[in-house]
């Protein structure tokens, strides 16, 4: 879609950004939760196959399966949204990049997600991505109508949500692909195996290579065999300052 | 104790090595398990009071208590070793570093903890440090007359064994030290978890900057609350080749 075109979709207060890759562009609305470098990292560690259903939960304005499309990975998204503004966000961010038929946004609860996917979108999914809130509902103070919280905080949905969701979506051997927060590690990796995702790959994210790791992404495979590969540790910053040269490939 | 005074305890086919700490040295048998890197990491990645009672499970000869008491950690050591010969070079070990009273080597089996503590040392400890067999029972091919295989494979005990009698041993609040492999994570997490031992910190070793982990370091404390801290990756070599400043620091 040319630029003026893209201009009639963009409601008064939001903003355009380009995805720096192959085209793609994202409206954003500052007022909601926009993408960080959490959703870039993601769709950086994450494979997925050019034929593969990706199934997005937790999807907000869609950057997720954007990033994924722009990096040639997967076929045919599918994004799951609770918030209806997101939602719509997500919709218009399809329609700008000709992605009507290759991105399918459902507004709805991902607790589910079977049942919102059984009449829109392919079934079993080949991948699973998601940028969850990263926040236990009890931490910190939440204002329950803020549709930032919602993105920030456990207020729909747990992480045991999320991770029986992604189970039941996938195929047998699937990927599920998130980034989280390493201070719920032991959680993380309790829910997972208990749903039957086995983590298989993660690579811990560190502002400085001298400083504790503030992110991690995990790669879980549905009904995989127990073997772990830690990868090198992804550094965001020189120690002068600036990108390192891994994370400015990036974008 | 001065040098003419150890050599007569080192038998035939033994050597003695300087532990670069304090004046400390150890007694190795090159046919049995010789001490890695990976007892010098964990020696370092430990915390112990001066007083605390440390309890080291499969301690071959000693080498985890040596290090830690050079390093000024802990105040009272028990090591616990299943091979009759390994024990015995503990033992030695602790007279020849002047440690008779106050290293405690105790031959038997691990799984019997608590029965061979109970007449010989404080419980509960304050700390338990285990570098543990790596490779699970069934793993790659074992004779299981060799002591080395010993040392190295799940044969006499499994990791869910060592991390009941670190739990069964521990004080509430007390912390489990242990080197490991990553590949094994999932179930060390689980394992642990299971025993009320909260995986509360790790360390992420990497030959290189660029390469997976090798092995990992955690600190899980009894009954401790929810949350996990991942430091800043420990790496052993420049890109140049040599150890880096960090690793050079330990020796």
């Amino acid at each position: 879609m040319d630029k003026k075109n893209i201009n009639n979709y963009i409601h008064p207060g939001e903003r355009l950004d380009d995805l720096q890759r192959n085209g793609y562009v994202l409206i954003q609305d500052p007022s909601l939760f926009c993408f960080g470098m959490d959703a870039v990292l993601l769709a950086d560690f994450a494979k997925a196959g050019k034929n593969d259903h990706v199934l997005d939960l937790c999807t907000g304005n869609g950057v997720i399966p954007l990033l994924m499309a722009a990096r040639g990975k997967g076929g045919f998204y599918t994004g799951i949204e609770l918030q209806e503004r997101s939602a719509d966000l997500a919709t218009r961010n399809a329609l700008v990049n000709n992605m009507e038929d290759a991105f399918k946004v459902i507004q709805g609860d991902i607790c589910n997600t079977r049942e919102l996917l059984k009449e829109n979108a392919r079934l079993p999914a080949d991948v699973v991505t998601c940028n969850p809130p990263y926040m236990a509902g009890g931490d910190g103070l939440v204002n329950p109508g803020d549709e930032k919280a919602l993105a920030r905080h456990e207020i729909s949905c747990t992480f045991a949500d999320i991770a029986g969701q992604a189970a039941g979506s996938l195929r047998d051997g699937g990927h599920f692909f998130l980034v989280h927060r390493p201070r719920r590690l032991v959680e993380i990796m309790r829910e997972l195996e208990g749903k039957e995702l086995e983590p298989k790959r993660m690579r811990f994210v560190h502002s400085f290579a001298g400083k504790e790791a503030t992110m991690v992404l995990i790669d879980a495979v549905k009904r995989g065999g127990a073997q772990m590969i830690v990868e090198p540790p992804l550094i965001i910053y020189e120690e002068g300052g600036g990108y390192t040269a891994e994370v400015r490939g990036m974008y």
